[in-house]
């Protein structure tokens, strides 16, 4: 019997995301362990890891299931028409739960306890600010590339949160899936279960300016 | 009623220019924050974050309109003919103050007094000769791929600021509305506001020798 | 007499798994003897250089030999029916006698003994889980782009090995013939002859997860 | 009246060589001196910069001249009937002479003494093989894409130095005409000019090896 389209695309968003935060959360752990106190190093090794591995999943998963892994892209793609209802709802659940799974997969290649509560408060005006300028910025890279060189979209996203894990106070979340997985992590990426909230409304906000913008761009011109 | 084709054009001139100055300006604080004192891992930082960040704003602006960012750019475009004086000039002007509000939106994230002045000094003859050659060097990298593989543009300028930023004294401001930006903020991208003017004179001294550069490879040639 | 096509290929498969293990091997030398006690500054060394030169090696050697390097890699293009049995030993053997070559030709380069025996315990469960997701990831990387972008193999493979090095706790040998030479090395990359087993295990576990993976991916789907 | 090709050719050769040794000289002195005394951080920004200014002058100036910047690949490119004898000889003149003068050019940007005389010793068998083995990498970097993917030249032979610089014990000079202008810096980045006939002929070796490897991958191949 053949299988659905749907069950494909979902196994990709699966993948792909499970791999996205066991790189995310395990980079940090690598990073922490051996930067001997100096979280600019730590963080240079993050950053260098999430930007390559994204380049990666996106170049593989991308003409499979367009490669979200990240309900904030879902819902502007669902805003765009480019995904029915019922498929968003699917991608963005199993994008939290497999999200889930990669941390735990982090966890068990470092010998640690499987499922941790993050203690690391990630809070107040700034940080909210930067969530919002962090998703902001995500969608502004995957919906312009998307207009003129759908090609690039692998290495603009790789490349957008190489630059957002340093410029944005909150080291660039940017996606509730990742946001709500990172909960579970007490180490260098984690966030406190608390804070998670405030993080996602700013994450919509900034997805929803982008998509504004974007419309503004896509209306029809006349030169003046 | 439809939108100017001009105004979408300073929309993606603002967006872009305001993200530019947000990553080189908050990467700098966000690396000298962690770094311990250790200012080449700072640097290593900001250099990943705004090499990173001009590919991604080249690739999504570049199509709108040209994503200059850089008064320097927007001139030799003028100079070759590309853009029309009255539209160089609301380029240039919406650059200045698209950049002054992305270091204000810096100051923001990392909650930080929103205007400063810069106290960093950054004058004398190897400064003035590296921002002379920081901005020769990009704009012949954008006038020499423009010229035979403009697609590689976006990569070319990301690249060209990855190693303008260490192998210039001044580490490569090579932009004048950043020049202008930077002394709004008393951080590690800082420059003093008695210290831009001899900058922009070198700036526009090195983008004309690049001009000259391409006019020469420009020329009809004969076998000799 | 013209050389046998199987001859270059084997040719290929040589030159460039000397040259990947000379980088892995080498710069794993130069980075902790540089890095002061500060092993992430080492990895961070370490990564660059290996991720760099899989490109460059992958651009040069794929369009002879497929460029493997890797009998992990090998056995999965043997399932996939894209290689011979016989030529798929061949590439094997050759895969493991150039790697180890690799190795003594960075231990000339940096004056040291040319045979070694590495002392670094390499062993446990979350080493184990480690090298599996690792060749996973590898795999899926390589088959993911060769379904639909094949000249971006290159650029995925070094990118993903890049990030390998940071979010996995065995820094991502995945691959045989790698394990296998890297014991013959007392230095930052090496590891202990008695761990190289369990690795290996692991690894060709993590490239048949894979090579099912995209067997589910090229399944014939209906829409649902 | 027009300019002879040959004119322009060579003027894009000293240019960009010029610049490639502003970077590398300069952004050693930047790492040295920023680095406070760890020279794996002054090492990492002196790869990037190189690195990332290679791709971009080869991006520039390889639709001009080949940009060669290195007497080993115009030799090679004399040996494939590429470029003839007298042509090869005035690049090889004005690369040595570029050379230096971007030497000269970092000096100025940081206000050191123009001209210098370098005092760091490399010699030893180790680090004459590491140059035979550079150059011989940077050769097969370039006659392997230029064999199969032109295109990808700029970016294989940015990366193959970036790989270079940690996995090689002199971190791959790879150039006589670099070899020479070096010795003229007493910094991080020097070679004493007793050192320096040696590693030329190491250069030419290296070069040569990869020239003969494809002429083997160039003949006709049988199924056997």
């Amino acid at each position: 019997m053949a299988m659905g389209l749907l069950t494909q695309k979902l196994i990709a968003e699966a993948v792909g995301t499970m791999l996205l935060l066991a790189t995310v959360v395990g980079s940090g752990i690598m990073g922490e362990s051996l930067a001997g106190g100096n979280d600019a190093i730590a963080l240079l090794g993050n950053t260098l890891a999430t930007g390559a591995i994204l380049v990666v999943l996106i170049l593989v998963f991308g003409p499979i299931s367009g490669a979200h892994f990240n309900p904030a892209v879902t819902l502007v793609m669902l805003a765009k028409g480019e995904i029915d209802f019922r498929a968003a709802i699917a991608y963005i659940m199993v994008q939290i739960l497999a999200a889930i799974v990669g941390v735990i997969l982090a966890h068990a290649m470092f010998d640690m306890a499987l499922v941790q509560t993050s203690l690391k408060v990630r809070t107040g005006t700034g940080q909210w600010i930067s969530e919002a300028v962090a998703t902001f910025g995500l969608l502004t890279a995957i919906l312009g590339c998307l207009r003129s060189r759908p090609e690039a979209v692998p290495y603009a996203v790789g490349l957008y949160i190489t630059a957002g894990y340093w410029f944005t106070a909150s080291t660039s979340f940017a996606n509730p899936a990742v946001t709500i997985a990172r909960s579970f992590s007490n180490t260098f990426a984690g966030i406190s279960p608390a804070d998670i909230g405030a993080f996602i409304i700013c994450q919509i906000i900034g997805a929803g300016l982008a998509f504004g913008l974007f419309e503004v761009f896509n209306k029809p011109t006349e030169n003046s």
